[in-house]
């Protein structure tokens, strides 16, 4: 429960309405009720602001005139909800020390403010700093590390040979380190298998979805630098290395050593081929596949929106048959050029 | 095993041949042996049916005439098949009990029927309704709920705040309730996480693939209704609604705040991008991508079939060359203007 | 630490330079130090060989002229990598017998020098043949078997009635043999749950990645044969079969009944709907979206390569407004006609 004075001052804004005013819940502008807070960060939802029944509202100076409620007025209220979503975050808090359910190699070094939950499993050599969180069923294998303060998420598997940085998030069921793809054609057509020796490296401020899997490097490591956030469904694999602050959506691909610039935001299910560059400050819209590097910053596209089946499959016969209208468009430049 | 006329009259359908005969096990058409009972519910199969060896089929009363053995008639053999098929099933039953190696917090609620399997860890609060099966090595973090007869499968992890209805199956190491995909640029342009406050509620049911990921809400929840079927691999982002009797298949990516109706059914690597309405009763073609929200029931389409290579780089070139065909058309009806 | 002359015996090849020298680790051309070995397989690389540091490099007789430094002269550098990786992995490895922290029905069949890793569950009547490596907090179902020499990494799930061949390797969090994706509609328009009861058949040598799952068949298996390499975050959905030495990259989605040949190569993010056949020898190119049976090997592509927004909006537009083109060409056509 917090009154919008003490909210305008942890948040750096200035209320306007009144700011005694106390509110105990986030709410959407929607589906607010009297008590709560809400925020406005997308012109989308203008609408919404104006029928809003919450007791505040973050907002810009540009939205308050629509406001029907108290504001808390700042420069950046999807900012601010941020901050203020943690005071109201009700996620459950490890507690510290190793739960006796957990198998931890004599050899590995816990700190002891760090949190080891029941099934972890802990190889030789392992390293876990003050105030990491290891979520239960983890298993993290020989020669790895968790910096401080970072947490990993129940179910998720860390080979061996990773380092992670500190003030990470791990989501569940994340598999780091799993064998790159590389495999040799023998004499007889068989394949034989590359032994992946390189490991993993992840900066600090990293989050890495669910159910994502990072593969270690053919040689040298795979890396992922400070702040990159990557979402759910995610496969990097061997050898990539991603840029400071990028950001990767769900479901994307990216093949082996492949080379991601700095700030770059990659929309979901995106594709990038093998061995390709892309430089700082790339926006790939969703479903764009990329096969050649890229060179420039900017926003790149390459999907069509569904369309009714009838029209995409008249469309798409079309396309097949670009190479006879040419043919026809030349043909009338021919008999033009002749009548001329 | 069963006689044709004990499964003609669990079907609803009738016997046409000898209902005295008796099967032991399913099998397909073109599989099936002297003994065994297979079904036509696609006439892509007729072939099959003419040559099966099957001592009984379950088939419509238009397939009879090309049926060579005995069969079972009914209106939907699809339907039927279905029916069947857990009479053959061999599955593993679940005992009711807690295994010794499962973890569980001292307020959370086992029904006395439920089946917890090793090394299950269960948080605070947790409820576990009666019937249910969880299987072994999942994670179930504070504050959540499982309703009466759902089966969990191995390996799964459900973060606190998730609620998950009744009938329902959620396949091995599938995770509900991580984080959605919100971050804040703050002044610095370093990312600041945002807080999910919100949970995930599945209704009655449902059944959710392998290895597939639901993302919390932001503030409220992430909502799965009553009837809905997810496949494989499936990412579903924060705050997403899914109506009613809605199936996905595989590998489908669903961004976040995308509204999808009921009935609706999205083949495989389905993309649908951010903040989208999809209505009810919209079928989308495997890999079709959404970018405008969908207002009308129908069949919407996106991609391209694999062409070989030579041919699609040269379409591909024409298309992006279409600019130096529209001027040269506009050039030739201009000539022709002048001319006439 | 091995000597070129020990290295150049072992791999079929021959030293040019001095075989006496001594290498102690692998390295890329570019990141080696002088005591390492690197290894040219792509002649994207070739400048890097002129400037390596290495002291010694595998390579092919063509490429000898360009080597500062010793060398292994060699038909096949990529596959005396493979070899010389293996010399060089530091991964742990596994100890024989059975954790403590481990489940196991009674009736289960465990090898003597197989591995089981704490916190796995192994179901009744399941088989684990010699030297299997079980890691930590797997769960392996039911009548299920693994065979000699296979290693499956943490965390994954294996439903019952799953048949795995010798050699094999399953990374992290993978799931084999979960439920078909199959529902059929009852009169009410609910869906009815067709359970799945055939299993998965794979066979010797095959690699699947972390993350990667693998439907169990409606009536018949599904089935991987031998050789087949997958790779991460890949669905292979019920009743596929997959022929011999066939591999799949990453975030591959291959729907229910396909039939894919021996000899195939499946870019990442390779769509194949349902009932399809892909015959032997086939390349699809990454992102490549298969709706109709490929009948001819080849070399097939189905996806563009991401283009500057701007660009890519005015060509999509262009190729909906194919028709008004087509139009004015005929027209043009007409009026050359009539004015003839």
């Amino acid at each position: 429960m917090f009154s919008l004075k003490e909210l305008a001052l942890k948040l750096g804004g200035y209320v306007h309405g009144d700011d005694s005013v106390r509110v105990n819940r986030l709410a959407t502008l929607k589906g607010a009720k009297s008590g709560q807070l809400s925020f406005l960060a997308n012109s989308k939802y203008l609408n919404d602001l104006k029928t809003t029944k919450a007791s505040a509202v973050l907002l810009t100076k540009e939205a308050l005139a629509l406001c029907p409620t108290n504001a808390v007025v700042l420069d950046n209220p999807y900012l601010a909800f941020a901050k203020v979503a943690l005071l109201f975050d009700r996620a459950p808090k490890a507690h510290s020390g190793i739960h006796p359910f957990a198998t931890i190699a004599r050899n590995a070094h816990i700190a002891k403010s760090a949190s080891i939950a029941a099934n972890v499993v802990i190889g030789e050599n392992v390293t876990i700093a003050e105030h990491a969180i290891i979520g239960a069923n983890c298993v993290i294998l020989d020669n790895s590390s968790i910096g401080q303060n970072t947490e990993i998420k129940p179910n998720v598997t860390i080979y061996h040979g990773v380092h992670i940085g500190e003030n990470c998030i791990i989501h569940a069921n994340s598999v780091i380190g799993s064998d790159g793809f590389g495999n040799a054609k023998d004499n007889n057509g068989n394949w034989v298998k590359i032994p992946q020796i390189g490991g993993v490296t992840i900066g600090n401020n990293v989050e890495i979805g669910a159910s994502t899997s990072i593969d270690r490097g053919a040689i040298d490591d795979t890396i992922i630098a400070d702040g990159v956030k990557i979402d759910n469904q995610v496969q990097i694999a061997h050898n990539v290395v991603i840029g400071e602050n990028t950001a990767i959506a769900g479901a994307t691909g990216i093949a082996g050593s492949v080379t991601i610039g700095k700030n770059c935001l990659l929309g979901g299910q995106v594709g990038i081929s093998g061995h390709l560059e892309v430089c700082d400050n790339v926006l790939l819209a969703a479903a764009s596949n990329v096969s050649k590097s890229i060179t420039e910053p900017g926003f790149y596209t390459a999907a069509f929106n569904a369309r009714p089946h009838m029209e995409w499959k008249r469309t798409s016969a079309r396309i097949f048959r670009l190479d006879k209208l040419e043919s026809r468009v030349k043909m009338l430049e021919q008999k033009y050029n002749e009548t001329e």
